[in-house]
């Protein structure tokens, strides 16, 4: 049985989603979809690329639906992209899909251009119906990623940048990513950033975020600090993070996707 | 395999749509269920309908569920509706099911009488699990619809009116049907409306909803106007489409539906 | 066919939900998941327990996995428990699965421990995808429970309290136990509660909620009362429910889980 992962920014409210899931099974019906998430902020393609690459690993071979796409109807191109372990990632070519695809090593990429692996009619606006699940569904039914269109040289895919947080002796700049439904605050800093401030587990640091201070513990879980304290722990995708344990540190911060959040030692 | 599509205003905060899924897979092992969508809102029977109408081309043949039933419990009649291309919608008769098994032709209707295809305890309040998706399930699993109870005259069943706009020389009113996630307002009128006006693409329109007025350029997609821009667009169900390129048209404008919306040529 | 069940206070924003399917498809492809619901407020784990009760009868026989996990990473245990319809609740020892487990009877216990049915690397924060849907899977592909971990007396696993309704001679004090999608107010009385009040249907009752007082009909369902009335009824799953016909309870009173709702006959 062939999986077919799938990614997107629209929400659950409307029919999009089950829209392609029904466009999917009309054409590949053995095939079986696992709905990645379809809550990544509209058009937030860099936070849909990280989900993507974070998520990959733990998702069976297989093709990799993605559609967040501001610029549908325009130039952007569509393409799939296969990686040397064998998964083929379909979607936008506005780097949605390319820090997975990088990670695991690009095989080959094509342009998704033969109408006969599209709906007969594609609308200007809802190319994850007219194209791109129409795309996924025949590789999942058994078309080669070669069938689908043109070759493409690799290097002429989008891609998006990943802030990197700026380092300094005392303190760390760091870029909020994304905050998730309990309020935890991931960054753009990995454990290493916090190590090199002589920072350790059970240790007070600083947190800054907009004109306000914070203190946080060194934790490496929630229950590492009592109810209602700010930690900073390493999440399960390593990202460094800014929780309350048993609270909402999003809530209690303001902190959202974007801002800077600064982490001083004492 | 089998198909059962399932469509709510149910959303996904409770466990109804869950539920319903047990219910189904208790009955009918092997019947695939996709989720059009739960988002309809609560008791919208208009809404629900016009999606179902404009969703089930685009889903296998199959068992159509479809429970937006502000009536459940009083005297609305649980129906079953097969439509001359094999297809059966099965809910409240409230109108829900009709636009899209009226397009479609209506072959046979069917009341939902037989205790046999029902839960042995039959709620006042949710006949979702009780009875329509044990319905649905019986049909997957090979039942025949006319076995379900009393055959129906499908004249006597009960209809949703769909607003028209109303299309003067130099405007028209128009109704919004529904805001999706990315603040997209919908209307019921069509690009023939439009042209109507001698409106092109390239063209500014004014809007007015209540007592504010905008700018909208006519455009095929969002990538025609500069971000931030109001357009005027066919959207992906051939609907005249308020958005705004890179942004939230409903959170500007304040738009919901049931409002009017009138397009002017300028 | 073995089946999963899924029930978490994760939501659908983030892809908790969706690498929990991955996981599970790459251990157990054949295994189906059913979503029952992952709408449990964040760390509500009495709520968690109270909807894995009363949706496990519609659920097929099978592993039910079901995560509310305030305490990950500290010391609470991740247990299987199997009991004696053949089902087996899978999740952490707080609580969550026991007022179904108990209702059933329990059968045995066993510590998920053995780290051939964990992911490689477990997270201190994402047990749910590293310990638990590993766990379900390989129980779902036909280990044995007794495989998982050493055996565990059902007596030492945590249980949560139901509180119950505080019964006067002409008032009951109940407690908000969820309110749905529709704004419907669930609480801990049963009908019996209400009989014994002398209320029976079509009567009056006096209804405070903090220092407000309103007027419900009490009735069998919605459409016993004209649109906009309060009415008491007893809901799907036999909990005493206040509701508004074609409107929202909830929203007109300001109720919430754990608040005290007070019935008083007239």
């Amino acid at each position: 049985m062939s999986v077919i992962t799938f990614l997107s920014d629209f929400g659950l409210q409307d029919d999009f989603v089950g829209t392609c899931h029904g466009v999917i099974a009309r054409i590949a019906p053995e095939a079986r979809v696992i709905d990645v998430t379809h809550g990544i902020a509209p058009q937030a393609v860099l936070q849909g690329a990280l989900v993507v690459r974070q998520t990959t690993p733990f998702m069976p071979l297989g093709v990799h639906l993605a559609v967040v796409d501001p610029d549908v109807g325009g130039n952007r191109r569509a393409v799939a992209v296969r990686t040397v372990d064998g998964r083929v990632f379909v979607g936008p070519d506005n780097g949605l899909l390319l820090l997975a695809a990088d990670e695991l090593g690009i095989e080959a990429a094509h342009q998704l251009a033969d109408e006969r692996y599209r709906l007969p009619d594609v609308s200007q606006t809802f190319h994850a119906r007219d194209v791109f699940a129409p795309a996924a569904a025949h590789l999942a039914a058994g078309v080669p990623v070669s069938a689908l269109g043109p070759s493409l040289d690799p290097s002429t895919l989008m891609r998006v940048d990943v802030p990197d947080p700026a380092v300094g002796r005392t303190q760390i700049s760091a870029t909020v990513l994304a905050v998730d439904r309990f309020g935890n605050v991931a960054t753009n800093a990995r454990r290493a950033h916090i190590e090199a401030l002589g920072l350790a587990s059970g240790d007070r640091a600083e947190v800054r975020i907009g004109l306000d201070r914070y203190y946080a513990i060194v934790a490496d879980t929630f229950a590492d600090a009592p109810p209602g304290e700010l930690i900073l722990y390493e999440d399960s995708y390593a990202l460094v993070t800014l929780a309350i344990s048993r609270g909402n540190a999003a809530r209690l911060t303001g902190a959202s996707a974007g801002d800077e959040l600064r982490i001083v030692a004492q």
